[in-house]
């Protein structure tokens, strides 16, 4: 299939290169060029800028976030212009709930097509192909989108008709795995207080109720505190608090542990810098607690 | 083995009941004596008090706190006086970390020993002999427990020396299911306002990241409101987060999720009464978003 | 002295009026004009649009958030076109530290001086020319603005020249004023369900420790649940804590009462309406114990 | 009026030096003998035991906890085997809702009288009889009690004929002052990241909404830093915190900053030592902030 590849990140770019290796022919772009060039060599060609990568008639868009996606969107050289009638855009960024909804009436207005299909995985998930997508927009259009979802990911979720739903379960999956490590580190900490070492205590966890990919994965980065360089940096977990927070303002929801992750991650970036992985939100918990 | 087995509540008949059909010697006994009937028929023998069932040499207590514990230990006719010198003495109750140092200290008193192995799991898996026990403890009493431990579940942890250690891990463990659900909740209820189904939500976050019974088995309880009879009423884990918060103050280790779950649970019970699964404090948080 | 002043909402009015009472001769605009009506009978001049009113060389503006106060800067007939070389703009809007900061640069662009007056008072201090007044920016400017911000307050506050720090501390002082109703609210409905009486409650709170406005204020506004009109909307404050919440971000400081307050108003305007004081976050609270 | 004071600590001693000031005959008891000293050579009497005090027939309690109270009025020499029927207890200690409950039923089953009266105020106001008392129970009995009442305190307020509510509204209080200050730390950490003098916030805030002795006296302390010696310990007020706690537990009401203020404690604690002032949460607040 013809495909624009709109953003080569930490993400982005495993992705693009498994779509050239499913054989589709990729056309990439990307703000700083250089980053292209590994994917050029293996066969994808460049586009000269986003309206290009868009006359491919489907273009999927993988950038940091919603100020990047409406950069590329817009002016005379953006995506929008670019994207022919009846084409397709595939958001696979974690953006906002609302900028969803804007993308929505925008490609409408356009007559063009919207699918958001963000993704659950970090890099190497990318780089594998085991990327979980979850997907949602007109059936047909996710049809349209699957030969090349699959060569992403190893599960395609689809969550019915409205794009913005998809990028909500996306913060939600976050928030709930920030959550998730927040509460292993609270109590591992409590535990560790008295003398419990973290493996014994991790392998009691994730041995009983807990036996799932987020407590064991980041249980052992935790246990050997491996928070550089960041897989998914603080100050991009931050942003995408602040998304669900929006959301929930939005949507009149309150979220009581949402505050609480979004204070451990700011002591976390106070302390430790910018560049640490969010997991490091490890290191707060501890110190309030003077180990 | 001869065993002593004080407390034949939810969890204890279906673990005594186990411990004959594995073909130890088994004297019960319980504060009310009906509920020892049904064990009684399958071979146990009925202990006229604490003292006599600890005569057995090793004894069992499986009570629903605190005050159950130190309200069979004291006394005339009490589990202390009983228990022979070298006896042991093996609590699988959830109780505070600061009651299992007094038994500590208690037990070695008298010559007595002590191992603390409280269990994870519903009263199916006390059932089904599918309990996790965590034990803690000397060496070889652990060793010498353990016929009994494994008659009783699927896995046997050992957590080193200390008995408190074992307590506080079950409490952590504790504590970290609530966390797991409330935030669970949390997301689903952000995601249901903006249309997602809760089956979908479901699908998607046991299909990715959360693939751990903690989030299945409570995703549906929750999904379909089983809330009522309680497995696990919402008094009960409100009492293991008050144990929790105890530690959590001798141990000077802040722990900011506890007062959200502990919040949670006080408006349940406040609205939804003192009979519901803790699960409930689902309810609290759909209504705190006006659903 | 000459002066525009733009925005005519609940606070605008009155302190516009009182403008004009102190002799100024002042412009006035409104998105909607009929709120000038009383104006203009009293005195007041109606400017035909924001670029008009800048031109009386200083401008005032008191508008309801960041977006409004973009649209009467911006475009050909904005404020930044129509105030003059070293004109002076005072903002006594309740703002974003982002927009004031960007204000600050905006200005300075054009040669323009600029402001941060925010005022800390509800509707009936604004009537009575009661309200105090927060101002940061050039000691000179502040010098300029005085007259006029003397004739709309009973006392003015100088914290130094740069612009944003008056809009933080007004933020900072709505969020305290937040989290003080909302902790005499926690602690008047504990004691409420033991039979204290508020007004007995409130008694002794505000004739001890707490003998403060915000207290006797809100305590009166709370025991007799007057809630409707409101005098400062829930949604508004509401964006006052998003406000401070982005600031504590861009700052990088956990404010932990902070998502306590914002989800008590969530859930305060999703079962009780957009339209209720944000004061009734008491019927939050309450029904949260099930009173 | 003869009467036995029981308790000679920071507040205690000074209590009692005022009431022998007044010209009541007081005999007092502490456990350790040497803190009364002072009082016995400005005319106050030994009593050799709790007992031998409250056969004063009026006794007053000044103690640190629970624990201290029960053990002073248990035991043969205990405070209710010496008080004399149709005697008075006037319990001024910081005590839990529970105990005090327990203490109405102690003593109506001795046919002795009780009220409640704890107190508002740092050891200073003490000493300058400047106290606040709160006090509940029968309205003949807190006539009784008047006349020392008024020796102690500036200010006696009246609650009612039950006297856990005084205990209760008086851990309100506490909770609400830590609210309070817990809300100014982190607001002047907010301001203080912008540049913002503490000084310059405080002059603000204390100057308009937050005129009141709560905010004026811990602005001072905590813009200087003066945590040692403590005037109300850190682990006393974590105690008062926890009795809080039991009492929303008890009564069934979620309390969302409790679990803000205590790890707030905790922390301190943990980082600065048993010793330090409650006010040092403020440290804690600070860190996480990376100040």
């Amino acid at each position: 299939m013809d495909v624009g590849f709109i953003g080569l990140g930490h993400m982005g770019r495993p992705m693009a290169a498994n779509l050239v290796k499913a054989g589709h022919r990729v056309r990439v772009w990307n703000r700083s060029r250089e980053k292209a060039a590994d994917l050029l060599a293996a066969g994808a060609m460049l586009a000269a800028n986003p309206a290009e990568a868009a006359r491919a008639g489907v273009v999927i868009t993988m950038l940091a976030d919603d100020d990047a996606v409406r950069a590329v969107l817009e002016g005379e050289m953006g995506l929008a212009v670019g994207l022919p009638q009846d084409g397709l855009h595939i958001s696979m960024s974690t953006i906002s709930y609302e900028l969803s909804q804007r993308l929505v009436r925008r490609h409408a207005e356009q007559g063009q097509k919207f699918v958001a299909a963000p993704v659950l995985g970090r890099p190497e998930a990318a780089q594998a192909a085991k990327l979980f997508v979850v997907a949602a927009g007109p059936d047909d259009q996710i049809d349209r989108a699957e030969p090349l979802l699959t060569a992403l990911g190893q599960r395609l979720f689809r969550l019915g008709d409205e794009p913005p739903k998809a990028n909500l379960v996306k913060l939600c999956s976050n928030f709930m795995l920030l959550a998730a490590v927040d509460s292993m580190v609270q109590a591992m900490t409590l535990a560790g207080k008295a003398g419990v070492e973290p493996s014994a205590f991790l392998e009691v966890v994730t041995g009983t109720v807990f036996d799932a990919p987020a407590y064991r994965t980041y249980g052992e980065i935790i246990t050997h505190e491996r928070f550089r360089p960041a897989a998914f940096g603080a100050p991009l977990a931050l942003k995408d608090m602040r998304l669900t927070g929006a959301a929930a303002e939005e949507l009149r929801a309150p979220m009581p542990f949402l505050g609480v992750v979004r204070d451990h991650l700011l002591q976390t970036i106070a302390l430790d810098g910018e560049s640490v992985d969010w997991s490091a939100l490890a290191l707060a918990v501890r110190r309030n607690a003077g180990v």
